[in-house]
């Protein structure tokens, strides 16, 4: 869950630091080395705040597992963030495994608040969904709060911030999977859908809901039952109320 | 139980004005401010006759105990805090009355943040519980961080800040209302049990769970399935799936 992954070589660890997407938790380096490059991502990590640690040859040879270090390794948190490339060939591996579950995708469709995006990185989490996809601008993103309040899902469940969740949606749909968004104008509710085989499950942002792109992209629209004088719930507690009764019927 | 309560934030506000189940006493709201939300409330306050009072940010936070109001506060009277002998008779009511649907009650074991139990009143009050008891020392109250959250639900549905929890389950299960209780050590899931009926639904803190004395009052312990690396959902999405599947198998 929080295992370290070695990343080695002067391109690769430099390529890190110039990103935001992966935690570095510390990098080794090759003390007393002639070379620039070395001594740049020392003093680039050292501005960013990340612990450094001296270390010879041998030792960097040992942690990275190969002697082809160049004399630095940047340990870095065990990444489930993905691109859409790397979501592809999730969902392709999903669809060929038989011995799995039918896939079940969650899609945020804008949430702003990171508590919000955390409740529902544990709850996808624990309804078994295999990876949550948001669109990469206009949203909230992976960060502490986000983490914090997930409870250990952050660092587990596979994260995609795409450029595009239309598209995204658009080449889900031409793999089989069934697009299944949440509106308050929907003709069933969330109990009368049927919720089992390969789906993705979007849900819309904490003021606006679904966008219209992204409402005419999906197979079904679904709504939850209101019985009082709000007219929603929560993000988080909608997302988990949906995922939960896809868990049931899939135990049935 | 006459007192005046100030709801803050526009959503909160927004809320109130298309219920009519609160009697507003008056709003207050930032003048020459360029967001249209106040605006367009300013308008529809002023079509419902309700008394507007112009006041600056400083003014608003006064009013409201903090600064998160977003340029709107409205002041109500409120009238859903019950006691003990209140919540009874709200109870007796119900189960002589034909017409309505079983009773549901939620009761929260001792819930310390303020987000949680407003997302839970919020949640409650869309799943058509009749009332919501805590206990009234160890636990969050009512206050405007619960109202805001609770979306116009804090105002709206009945709330019992009781003595003792373990006292007023007693005296419910001598009505005949099942007590249904969350445990991960629970025999059966949510979607296993009968949640039809009369009954109260007690869910746990947000770290120590259900208290022991608590679990055994309860006729019925249930677990949420888990798949994945999280071990519990967040306290406010528990009681939304929970709640739900109750809905779920009343509309069957």
């Amino acid at each position: 869950m929080s295992k370290s992954q070695y990343i080695t070589g002067l391109r690769a660890v430099e390529q890190l630091l110039t990103g935001d997407a992966v935690e570095i938790r510390r990098i080794y380096a090759e003390y007393q080395t002639a070379n620039p490059r070395v001594e740049a991502i020392i003093q680039t990590a050292r501005k960013d705040g990340i612990e450094i640690l001296a270390a010879n040859r041998a030792r960097l040879t040992q942690i990275g597992g190969e002697p082809r270090h160049q004399g630095v390794i940047a340990e870095v948190r065990r990444s489930t963030v993905l691109d859409e490339a790397g979501l592809r060939t999730l969902v392709e591996d999903s669809l060929v495994s038989e011995s799995q579950e039918p896939l079940v995708l969650l899609a945020l469709d804008g949430v702003q608040d990171p508590h919000n995006l955390g409740a529902c990185l544990r709850t996808a989490d624990a309804a078994g969904v295999s990876a949550v996809i948001v669109p990469r601008h206009g949203a909230a993103g992976l960060g502490p709060t986000v983490s914090k309040v997930a409870a250990g899902a952050a660092e587990q469940l596979p994260f995609a911030a795409v450029p595009s969740l239309g598209k995204v949606l658009r080449w889900l749909g031409d793999y089989g999977i069934r697009i299944v968004g949440t509106s308050d104008r929907a003709e069933i509710d969330v109990f009368q859908a049927d919720l089992t085989g390969p789906l993705l499950l979007v849900m819309g942002s904490e003021h606006k809901g679904l966008s219209k792109g992204i409402t005419n992209r999906c197979d079904t629209l679904i709504s939850l039952p209101m019985h009082g004088v709000v007219s929603s719930l929560n993000v988080s507690v909608a997302t988990g109320v949906c995922l939960y009764e896809i868990v049931r019927q899939r135990s049935l």
